[in-house]
C-alpha cells in the first residue's frame, strides 16, 4: 500500500506521493522545511481531509526542528505552525491535525510527534475498522463468494492515512480473496478515478477496468456488477449524502436492479445540524474544469458550462451508510436524526 | 442553420463542413471528385445515418459529373459509383442514397440531381414532422410556458439533412420562442456533446451550458430541467431502445422526477425484428478512447478500460418515443409490437 503521508525519522521529513504528477509519474517529496510543506499543500501534492489532518500534526513537529536547527524565537515558531495551520483555509482537517498537537509544542518535539502519530494511528485504526464493517455487511447482504464492485472518484490511500475508505472496503474484500472485476468511474471532469483510483487498484494488484461515468448505469443493470459502493463528502441528519457529481446517478440504477448502494465515511463526516440533502449548498466550480482537456478547449469559445462539484443521494436509495461506529441502512430507517446514535 | 450535406449548382460540388476540426475551426469541402469524397467519409468529416444517406445520392451525381469531364466508360462510372457506396461498409444508409438514385444514371445527370435532391428533401420533410410533433407532445404534458431541457450525444443538423432528432424537437421550440435554458452532456468518451451539439447551439443562437454526462441525474433531480430528449440508434418492438452511452442515466433521473424522457428519431430506426431490448449487442470500443485525451494518456500504463458505445433503456422509463410518423408512449403501454403500427 502507498501511504500519501509518512514521517521519516532518519532525515526529520515528511514524505509525501506528489498527487500532482500521478500516475505519470511516482515522485515523492522529502520536505525539512515549513515553505516547501506550505506549497506542496497549496498546488495539492497532498490532498484529502484524514491525509491533510496527519500533515497538520507533522507539520508541528517539522516547524519545531527547523526551528532548532535555524534558532527560531518562540514567536517566530508561531507564526510558522500558523503558515501551516492556514495554507488551505478550507481544509478544516489541516488545522484541526495542528490543533490537536500544538499544546504539546512546550513539552518538546518528541512529544508532539508522540501527538501526531498517536491521531495518525487513530485514524488508521479507524479507518481499518470502517473497512472491515463494510466487507462484512457486503458479504452477508448480497450473499456472493466474491462481489463484484463499481465505484466513483477517489476514496482510498491518497485521500487518508489507511486504506480509504470506499477504498478501504474493496481492499479488504480483496484481501480477504473474496473480490471479483471492480469498474472505476474515471470521474470527470478531473478524472479522480481514472488517475488515482486505477493507479491505487494497480498498485495492488486488483484487477479492474476503467470506464466513462456515463457507462456505470447500464454496468449496474446488465448485472455486472453486485454492488456500488462510494465515499461521502457530507452526510445530515436524515441520511441524505453529498458526494462527488455522477454518484447519485449510481444510486438510482442500483435501486433499479435490486443491488445495494453502499456508503463509506468517517463518522466526522455526519452532520447533524443539517436536516437533509436539501440544504446542503452545492458548490458549483470553473467551466475551464469541464471545458478544457489537457490543456485543449473542446466546446466553443463562447460555451459556458454548468459544473457542481457535488450531486446529493436521497436516503431513500441507499442501502448502508458506514462509519467505523457502525452500520445504518437508511433506505429501511427512514426517520430524521437516523445517524444520531453513531454520530452522538 | 449549419446543413451538413449541400448541393452547390454552380460549382458541381458537394459541400461538406469538416466535422473533424470542429469546434476548433469551421472549415468547409468544396468537393468535385469521387477520391475527394471517399476521402471525406472515410475519416469522418461527414458522419450521421441520414447525412450519408445524402452523401450517397449526390456521390452519384458528383461521378457522372466527373466521369463526363474526364470521358469515363461506363464501366468506370459503375465503379466509382461503387467506391462511393462502399465507402464505409458499416453505414447502411450511404448504400441505400447510392441505391435510391442509381436506376436513374440511364436518364442522365439531371434525372439523378432529381432524384437526389427527393430523397433529400423528403427526409428533411420528415425531420421537421418529427420536430413538430415532439415540441407539441412536449408542450402538451409539461404544460410549461418555457420549457428546460437536458439532452446527450449530438443529434443535430450535422448527423441529418435538416434540424435532427432531438436536437430538431429543441430547435422547434426555440422557434417558437418555448425553450428555456438547454444542458448539453458532454458525452464521453467522444464528446459529441460538448464539441459538436454545443457548437450547433451556438451558431442557432440557442442558451445553453455544457456539463459532465455524471451531473445529469442530479440536473434533473433539482428540477433543473423539465425534459430530457435524446435520440436512439435502435428501437426494439417492445419499445426499448439503445443510444450512446449515458443515456439511461437520464431515464431513471427522468422517472425519479416525474418528467417525461423522450427517444426522437427516424421511423427507419424502429426495429421490429428484435423483440427487446435485452437482445441488442452491445459495441465495446476501443480502451483508448476513454484512457486517452486530447492524445495524452489519463490512467496507468497497464489500465484496461470498458468501453460500451451504447446503453440500453427499458420502455417503461421512456414517456414517448417520436418518429416522423407520430408519437408512442411506451410507459403507458408496455405491449409487445408497441410499434408496429407506425413502422409498419
Amino acid at each position: 500500500m502507498v501511504l500519501a503521508v509518512e514521517w521519516r525519522e532518519a532525515s526529520g521529513s515528511i514524505r509525501l506521493i506528489d498527487q500532482t504528477v500521478l500516475p505519470d509519474r511516482e515522485e515523492y517529496l522529502d520536505i525539512t522545511t515549513v515553505d516547501a510543506l506550505v506549497d506542496a499543500i497549496e498546488r495539492l501534492a497532498v490532498r484529502g481531509a484524514p491525509a491533510l489532518g496527519a500533515v497538520g500534526g507533522l507539520g508541528v513537529v517539522l516547524a519545531m526542528l527547523q526551528g532548532s536547527r535555524e534558532g527560531w524565537s518562540a514567536e517566530r515558531l508561531d507564526t510558522e505552525i500558523d503558515r501551516v495551520r492556514l495554507a488551505r483555509p478550507t481544509a478544516v482537517n489541516l488545522a484541526w491535525g495542528v490543533d490537536q498537537v500544538r499544546p504539546a509544542v512546550t513539552s518538546g518535539v518528541a512529544a508532539v510527534l508522540d501527538q501526531a502519530r498517536r491521531l495518525i494511528e487513530e485514524d488508521t485504526a479507524a479507518n481499518r475498522r470502517l473497512a472491515r464493517l463494510g466487507a462484512d455487511w457486503i458479504l452477508e447482504r448480497t450473499g456472493k463468494d466474491v462481489v463484484r464492485v463499481v465505484t466513483h472518484c477517489n476514496t482510498g490511500a491518497l485521500a487518508t492515512t489507511a486504506w480509504g475508505t470506499a477504498y478501504g472496503i474493496v481492499h479488504e474484500l480483496h484481501d480477504r480473496g473474496r473480490l471479483g472485476l471492480v469498474y472505476a468511474d474515471e470521474t470527470r471532469p478531473l478524472l479522480q478515478g481514472a488517475r488515482l483510483t486505477s493507479w491505487e487498484l494497480t498498485q495492488d494488484g486488483i484487477d479492474h477496468v476503467v470506464e466513462v461515468d456515463g457507462a456505470a448505469s447500464s454496468t449496474i443493470l446488465r448485472g455486472l456488477v453486485d454492488v456500488a459502493i462510494i465515499g461521502a463528502d457530507r452526510i445530515t441528519a436524515n441520511g441524505d449524502t453529498a458526494n462527488k457529481v455522477g454518484s447519485v446517478a449510481l444510486a438510482l440504477a442500483c435501486a433499479r436492479a435490486g443491488i445495494p448502494f453502499v456508503v463509506a465515511a468517517p463518522s466526522s463526516t455526519v452532520d447533524l445540524a443539517t436536516a437533509t440533502g436539501e440544504e446542503i449548498v452545492i458548490e458549483e466550480r470553473s467551466s475551464d474544469e469541464v471545458l478544457t482537456l489537457a490543456g485543449r478547449r473542446v466546446a466553443p469559445a463562447s460555451a459556458r458550462a454548468f459544473n457542481p462539484a457535488f450531486d446529493v443521494t436521497p436516503h431513500d436509495l441507499i442501502s448502508a451508510i458506514v462509519t467505523e461506529l457502525g452500520v445504518v441502512e437508511p433506505a429501511k430507517n427512514p426517520h430524521p436524526r437516523l445517524l444520531a446514535p453513531i454520530a452522538g
